[in-house]
């Protein structure tokens, strides 16, 4: 067994060549930063926001689920400080046009432009080469759209660059409704956009991403501890409810000038991806920046009263936030294997079982024999009853069969023989091992 | 027992209350056609979607799974016929600026705008009162926005005003990493939008929707019974699975002006909504309208090759089309029950048990005796292991209680009071009858 760095190119075929991703307008080309999930991508990406909304939700006492609009009014975004500080600083190149991110080109993870001024001062552009590029300014990533009839200024919205914004403009609703008591947590799952101007690596920076976000809201006094205990969380998700190894991920935390504008304290976990080590997923300290801030803009007041302090007091907001598609990303690249196994070479998906996209798959022995179809579809409407997650594949010789159920990381492929038509047991083979044994018909009806 | 026909504000105003449905960006005065789903309203809509998955896709042998971009290739709507055809007739008034959709302030369905112009002649502008109307023009209904950093026509895109676009794009890429034959279908559920003129009736014409959408692939000579299958579909699944009364249900057939660009045939399933019986559940015959026009303008052959004629065919498609938010809302009001019970008035949602957002509510008799407290404690982690959505509720007294929970409708409250301490026995109060039982702690874990 031998397991080299898989590459992101093997990824891709393998998401494209089995329906786990697809590009979006395939047909008509694509289009940057886009992609669309295919039915096994659906099925993976399903369970990982079940998962995720088990532990953070439904296992919690004190957190709740909120799902927002994409668009809000764009005052929340002022608030947010989006529409001033969500930017990147950009160069266009006055004699072909192209225009890049001034900080890529200049290799720094400096938004400063006057330093990047100094940086670029004899950059030539990647695209044509001539030495002609602007001074960098900064250019706001979040998309924006026009609500209602007429496109002018007043009607000006935007596609919401993150979920957590609505569930700030929701925190007093939730309060209330729930009489929640400090220490609550609200949490979304949804869309967001960015306008990013070199989407790369394939699932992992894109302009259109789902985001699975959760604001923790506390008094300040226990800001420390909550830090601690939402790094360890996410973390614990990672490696036990993913069964990701521990190999791949590495914390990193955020120096000064890579926090977001409204973060105290930031740290993410990278995950070993095909390009590098990456972020994957941030817990950030967002302090009392947000709800502060919408208490200004909006006017209302949404301080908290604490009953035991009779005090007023803007609650802390701890943040752990992850994308779908990256974690996505990283599962499959954590699972994918290239190994020898009894002289042949395979690609296997090692995915947690809860996680594979089927948990059985079933075939006749022969597709062309009436009793083992008759057989084989009584099993695999037996198994898909009490499952839900299983597939019927009578394509190609067993082999093939085996061969494409190891990519896609279904852990066990049950046949139906001459010998089930005797004494009533199928084989079942393991994804990992490849071992097979012979068990009854009636057994696996209850695993 | 009574039950006239519950108003809109009922039904806002208990969505509001109870944490189902808020006004997008309240605290900013809102956005016309957006809203943001509460605690309990994610839960109810995570239930109509899985269990719509499951009909849809998992209990089925050939329908998979897609999740396709919000935004895609702008041809692709060049191609489904939405840059030309999705669109309302508008009339502005040059005296006051107010923009209304003529169809509406004609009172006609018809969207012609040569009879609009003629039943509108002698109209006045319902805002200002005046009699100066410009003539009918037609208005685009897609939500515009730019990708990249360019803002012009180059880089123009689209909010997709339906999910069927991507699954057309994606019927090949589907069919061949399924290896599907026909007839299989492709679902999908996800954002849609609408720049709708006048968005109203709360959560029924709204601009950013949740669509559940699948469309079925198949050869022509098919689409009569294929139809009447998805029409059936769509009956069982309100009434059995969702448990919707039949008598808030009615069948509409479009006329043929009402229909889509693309519709051979249409059926609606109408629902008994407060405003009066709206559309809920399309079933659309699409022909091979889609897949041919896709053909055409990206210049890739979708066609089929049948193995028993050896002949190539473009697949005609049966859709099944609803919205999450117009499901949740009949859901909401065909459960939403007042009535007088042993003397006493109540509110109670009288929700399918699997579909409620708490399955229990679990309570101490009274929140400061520390012995209730513990075993009321150790009854609810019980049944939060086994069922997950449970609550606790130990706010205000029984009554308070029982009345909270018939609002959200909780199908059964368990109180501990002072002789669980002696047998081992909880109250079990019925959310329908309010009868109450007393049953052993050991048979409640089990159930």
């Amino acid at each position: 067994m031998s397991n080299t760095k898989v590459s992101m190119e093997d990824i891709v075929s393998l998401c494209k060549r089995r329906g786990f991703v697809f590009q979006a307008s395939e047909i008509y080309g694509g289009l940057a930063g886009f992609w669309d999930y295919g039915p096994l991508g659906v099925e993976l990406s399903n369970k990982l926001k079940a998962e995720w909304w088990k532990a953070i939700v439904t296992d919690k006492d004190n957190v709740f689920g909120v799902d927002g609009a994409v668009i809000q009014n764009p005052k929340l975004w002022e608030a947010s400080g989006h529409v001033a500080g969500f930017t990147d600083p950009l160069v266009d190149c006055k004699n072909c046009g192209a225009r890049h991110r001034a900080d890529h080109l200049a290799g720094t993870d400096s938004t400063d432009l006057v330093e990047l001024t100094r940086l670029l001062k004899d950059k030539t552009c990647p695209k044509c080469g001539k030495k002609d590029l602007t001074k960098p300014r900064t250019y706001n990533m979040m998309m924006k759209t026009w609500v209602g009839p007429v496109e002018d200024e007043s009607s000006v919205a935007y596609l919401r660059p993150e979920t957590a914004g609505s569930i700030f403009t929701n925190y007093e609703n939730v309060r209330e409704t729930m009489r929640a008591k400090l220490p609550f947590g609200v949490a979304q799952i949804g869309k967001a956009f960015r306008n990013e101007i070199s989407p790369r690596d394939f699932i992992f920076r894109v302009r259109e991403l789902e985001q699975m976000e959760m604001q923790y809201f506390i008094k300040p006094d226990i800001q420390e501890s909550t830090y601690q205990e939402w790094r360890d969380f996410a973390w614990q998700f990672l490696t036990k409810n993913l069964g990701i190894k521990e190999s791949n991920l590495q914390w990193h935390e955020h120096a000064e000038n890579e926090r977001a504008h409204y973060a105290a304290a930031a740290h993410d976990i990278y995950f070993n991806y095909p390009q590098s080590f990456k972020e994957l997923w941030g817990t950030h300290n967002r302090t009392d920046y947000d709800l502060s801030s919408h208490q200004k803009i909006s006017g209302k007041d949404l301080r908290y009263f604490d009953e035991q302090t009779k005090e007023r007091l803007t609650p802390y907001v701890i943040e752990s936030s992850v994308g779908l598609g990256r974690m996505l990303l990283a599962v499959l690249v954590d699972a994918y294997t290239e190994e020898e196994i009894k002289g042949e070479k395979r690609v296997v998906l090692k995915l947690k079982p809860e996680l594979a996209p089927y948990r059985f798959a079933v075939s006749p022995l022969l597709k062309n024999k009436q009793e083992l179809v008759e057989k084989a579809r009584e099993v695999y409407q037996a198994l898909k009853k009490k499952h839900g997650n299983v597939v019927w594949d009578d394509n190609g010789n067993i082999g093939k069969r085996y061969r494409r159920q190891d990519e896609i990381g279904t852990p066990e492929c049950i046949v139906i023989d001459f010998q089930t038509l005797e004494d009533d047991t199928i084989t079942v083979r393991d994804r990992d091992t490849t071992n097979q044994k012979r068990v009854k018909v009636s057994d696996i009806k209850e695993s």
